[in-house]
């Protein structure tokens, strides 16, 4: 991370690290894009009235105030101020809502951006950051068959990011109606609370989080254990899934009449799918998890979190899920489902623990040197020829000794210098790989360099 | 311009929209790195003392709170409040001092992104918009030919963006010590005010500009008169501004002996080079324009506005300069030049004035249509092979009749449509152009489409 990143939480990248997030952001788009969706950007600002409905970050939105504003602030009321935007999926619904005379439905679309949230800045939180997402959005209905697919798109992303030494990536699949129609078939009402507890599983543990049902939600300690039992079914495999819940269901005795085990059922089935589908294009990559809760309670349906193998200690790097009620116009709904990648906090883990580098500082590949300020004109033109051509070229900054000249290549890791010809000497055109040393008459009209030498790219320093 | 712009001055667009301003995004990265520029981004959020240095947009910045602070921000002092940045120069300077260890300089950078100004919103001015930045910063000292070089850079990208309607662009430089040389030399001291005035000639005409000068920078009718026909001086030839500006200094008996003339002197010798090697380079490219003066009062040498040939009303679509004050540390400076495009001003000219246009709004150049719901995995495989070699697909979001399947595809302008082979009536793998009408078979492993249909590109629908 840039060493001067004086404000904790707003992370810089130096330019070298900038590649690599540059190179990440284009593998994504490319991703994307193959599977046809479309790009968008929303603007970062929003109104008070659409960052504040409700949500586990309305508490942690940054308000705007112009110049001339402050010390009047509180005389706007906060749903007629503007915020920040704190992530892609509200902002994408209202865009959604006031573009939909305009847009194609089912509307697929990506979109990289940054949000940010006001929070105080803990270990790996970053309070701007950079979010990577797909959504597709219905208008009126939306078929259940892009809760399979937006995964599977998700983890081909990720896989691509191998390249950059990401390791494998799992997605942990649940779905609500199966929590919602189980805690209900066991008696259970504050479903909302339920999820809240359950999803802090990882960091406080069952014990705790087993007393918080109890204290919070109205369980006594059978309900409670039976939410613990329902968290700890997670299998790949869709079969087992049914039985095991179905055996859950026995030992708490759930009438399988009603009509919580019926939503329960819409679930599981939802749930079945995605993982048979999934296992027969790419085994492995998504599991059923059942104590997959999520925090953001406008998901409806399919909720997902994805986890690093080996590097699970980072939690969820791609989370989401379906929502079927977060933009309406009227008596018309917009469902939608969607996943996200934080993808600040996966650049930090590829630079900082992965070891993800440029090869090179510079996109250049060639330094053209220059004998004297007299002589610029013709070095720029031979630049000028390299780029007509498509080779990145820089110019060196002056005409100091060819030493000081090849020192400033080497800093930017550029690994050609190409030395004018010098009537002076009666030396040619000539290039030199300031890597391996050769060095070889060249014409500017047709040279090429190695191909190794030509891009700058991304290497694993580690496993140099 | 997205439908549901609901917020003044903050401009979305719509998928085919934006697919525009995506091309010109990638062309200008594309220009920069040829160049040898580096990319970086710098976080969105300054501290309010490095955003309230002065400038003339000081008074335009948008400040933040969190949530919890409301009704509290008057208890912090401006200085350490966060605000937006409202351009990228005041950033780079920022980065640069922070991380001047880490960095090679001379340092060359390009940077896009999104920029803030709490303004009223007027026409065609927005309060949130993209900028497409290069700055050259050297550490300690920073050569001249950079200020040659910058405006060609950015003149090679914006022809590049002819490519999508753009006119010619015409540079027109001035050099800060030309100015201040020719006022001080007739005795004038209040050089920011007089710059002030001068800057808005083209707004409020001669007559007004004089007035001014008289009532507010001390000016008598005389040295009103000399700094109207100072402004007059333009030309692309070195040689004539060379001769214009001596028979100025003629005119009113300017002391050639003066440190005054000597400081005009030098920025005369800068802006002749610049014309000169410019005209060798890019005949017309670049002109010499004494009324460019450039509200910022940072720049210390070389001033640029461009305006496009026909469009002028459009104002300067690329401004900057040379500024050797802005970035310091201690006793050690960072000198600086650069140019920046105004890039949502000049994506919003595109669309609305020329009429460029994404010749479709999917990136997909195929659908493969789905016979029904038990079928869509085979669908999804087909579109799994087609992706596999580059082919940007999408597969239909229903299982419908034909008929309303080809429609999606339609909608979203993707120009082939794949049908599978269907056993039941004994067809094989098809593919059909929906813009032309001709089917034929296929083979999902070799099939490549049309060139012309193979991708998403940009078109100008007035000139269709």
């Amino acid at each position: 991370m840039a060493k001067g990143a004086s404000l904790s939480g707003f992370p810089e990248w130096l330019p070298q690290e900038r590649a690599v997030e540059q190179k990440i952001i284009d593998t994504l788009r490319e991703v994307f894009e193959l599977n046809g969706f479309l790009g968008i950007e929303t603007r970062a600002i929003e109104q008070g009235s659409s960052l504040l409905k409700k949500g586990e970050t309305s508490k942690e939105i940054y308000l705007l105030s112009r110049l001339q504003e402050v010390g009047h602030e509180s005389d706007v009321p906060l749903e007629n101020r503007l915020g920040l935007h704190f992530d892609l999926t509200v902002p994408l619904s209202r865009y959604v809502v006031e573009n939909s005379g305009a847009l194609t439905f089912p509307f697929k679309r990506w979109q990289i951006q940054k949000v940010w949230r006001g929070e105080r800045p803990q270990e790996g939180r970053f309070r701007e950051f950079v979010q990577a997402d797909i959504d597709v959005v219905g208008n009126g209905e939306l078929p259940e068959h892009y809760e399979e697919e937006l995964p599977l798109v998700m983890v081909e992303a990720l896989e691509r990011l191998g390249e950059f030494g990401l390791p494998k990536a799992t997605v942990h699949a649940n779905n609500r109606k199966l929590s919602e129609g189980f805690y209900r078939s066991i008696g259970l009402t504050d479903i909302e609370g339920v999820l809240r507890e359950v999803d802090k599983l990882d960091k406080i543990g069952e014990q705790e989080v087993a007393k918080l049902l109890v204290s919070e939600c109205g369980a006594n300690e059978q309900q409670a254990q039976a939410c613990l039992d329902l968290a700890e079914i997670t299998t790949a495999d869709a079969d087992e899934l049914a039985a095991k819940f179905d055996s859950l269901c026995t030992k708490y005795s759930v009438d399988t009449t009603s009509e919580h085990y019926e939503l329960a059922m819409q679930g599981l089935t939802t749930l079945s799918t995605i993982i048979r589908n999934a296992a027969s294009i790419r085994p492995g990559a998504v599991v059923a998890d059942l104590k997959i809760a999520r925090g953001l309670d406008y998901y409806t349906g399919s909720v997902y979190e994805t986890f690093l193998n080996g590097a699970e200690n980072l939690g969820s790097i791609c989370s989401g899920g379906r929502y079927d009620n977060l933009a309406t116009s009227g008596k018309k709904k917009y469902p939608g489902v969607g996943l996200s990648i934080g993808l600040s906090r996966l650049l930090s883990y590829l630079l900082h623990s992965v070891g993800a580098s440029a090869t090179r500082q510079s996109p250049a590949a060639v330094m053209v040197a220059v004998w004297n300020e007299d002589a610029r004109l013709e070095s720029n033109r031979i630049a000028a020829a390299l780029r007509a051509r498509g080779i990145s070229t820089d110019v060196s900054p002056n005409s100091a000794k060819i030493g000081k000249q090849i020192r400033y290549a080497s800093h930017l890791g550029i690994p050609y210098v190409w030395f004018p010809a010098n009537a002076e000497v009666g030396s040619t055109d000539q290039v030199k790989n300031i890597i391996t040393g050769e060095q070889v008459e060249a014409d500017r009209v047709s040279w090429i360099p190695d191909t190794v030498y030509a891009q700058q790219s991304i290497i694993i320093k580690d496993a140099e």
